[in-house]
């Protein structure tokens, strides 16, 4: 049985999704908990790997079992067993040909950025204390839409990696209570890729790089010519598309 | 001069806002950075007590120092000093006729709970599995509107206190994601008291205990008869409303 689950959590005490030694990962607590569920050794799958402090709204994960137990029962004793930072919200038992990682047809990052302090916001949103211009931003937004070679936009040296990836939207907008908000979809992002062009686009806005730079920026397809990364508390992973 | 600070802070990691041994609070940490800004020995008086993992987004402080520092250099200093849990939104010097806790008017405390597991809302609403019927809890709120004797509705068992109290409206609501918010304001509250009367009203939503028995636990002025104490971590000092 190939068994599909959908999780949130606030990654603010987690070393991220991927296995680590120390093992405080949503990889490794999931691994833990599924096997005692299932008293097999499960090695789950996940769609998106995220850094450490980065939440997730809907990361799919995946794993093999011959055991049978009804998904419901599974997302219960998950539920039960995983602490409350995180949460299974779907459970089921697909098709076998189906993958996590390999049918993604585009995924949804959300990054939230506050300009004023707030209590209840500090491992939910940035805080970024000087102003911000959000009609650069969307200008900004923009000029990473369409198919681009992102090598400028990701930490990994890897030059043989094919960095070439396609943005479907990307954009930004402020609310009444002044949370900025970032949406951007694409058929894949490098790593630290969002982190990177979140952090250029917010000094785009303090009016540190022009927005028309962001062009010359990717053709240099170099690391040091982009912005700083941006803090991984303000970033969502909202969502995977999969392939019909 | 007499200051007035106004405070919001998460209570997740504080053991309330009243001074303890160990100072992990919200007034022995303001005293020590206040102590430092102004280089004497400052003792802050707060308009209310909360509990440990209560949060506030209105708190109201004053202190009383010969020393002038402006307002809003206060502001700043004590906001870079206190950690990013606490914030003060607003700082001033008033008349020294004025005082935080005597001349108050009333309060305003919010208590949210869900009822569905959501690890972004772990520390700042209470979970709650069981169904809760709405209309019998929005009957229930009611019956506390007036002035009464809640001494059946406080921890404190000390006969000699008044424990007469006006409570000025009473609601509970639900939005649109299912967050059930309580609203509570009254002209002053027991030790507890909000606490025990939404556990009360959560029992009545929960039909264990009939709406028309409130008017009954009153008369008994015993804490026994009234319901648990809900969890601390739904409640919120959302004001402190003052004498004109």
């Amino acid at each position: 049985m190939r068994y599909v689950m959908h999780l949130s959590y606030d990654g603010t005490s987690f070393n991220g999704f991927a296995t680590q030694p120390h093992q405080n990962t949503i990889e490794d607590i999931s691994n833990r908990v599924l096997s005692k569920i299932f008293d097999r050794d499960i090695k789950i799958i996940g769609a998106s790997r995220t850094d450490a402090k980065v939440h997730a709204l809907d990361q799919v994960i995946m794993f093999d079992c011959e055991r049978l137990i009804p998904p419901h029962k599974v997302e219960m004793a998950y539920n039960n067993a995983v602490g409350d930072c995180i949460e299974c919200f779907k459970c089921e038992i697909t098709d076998e040909e189906f993958h996590v990682r390999y049918h993604v047809q585009s995924k949804t990052y959300l990054y939230k950025v506050i300009t004023k302090r707030d209590p209840f916001m500090r491992t939910y949103a940035t805080y970024h204390d000087r102003k911000l211009d959000l009609v650069q931003m969307q200008k900004a937004c923009q000029q990473f839409i369409g198919t681009h070679d992102f090598t400028s936009f990701c930490t990994e040296k890897k030059t043989a990696t094919n960095n070439i990836r396609t943005i479907n939207y990307f954009h930004v907008n402020s609310d009444a209570e002044g949370i900025i908000t970032f949406e951007i979809n694409g058929n894949g992002f490098l790593y630290n890729m969002v982190r990177i062009i979140i952090g250029t686009v917010l000094m785009i806005g303090e009016n540190k790089i022009a927005s028309e730079q962001i062009t010359e920026i990717m053709a240099k397809k170099n690391r040091i010519y982009a912005g700083v990364t941006a803090p991984p508390e303000g970033l969502y992973l909202k969502e995977t598309i999969y392939q019909k």
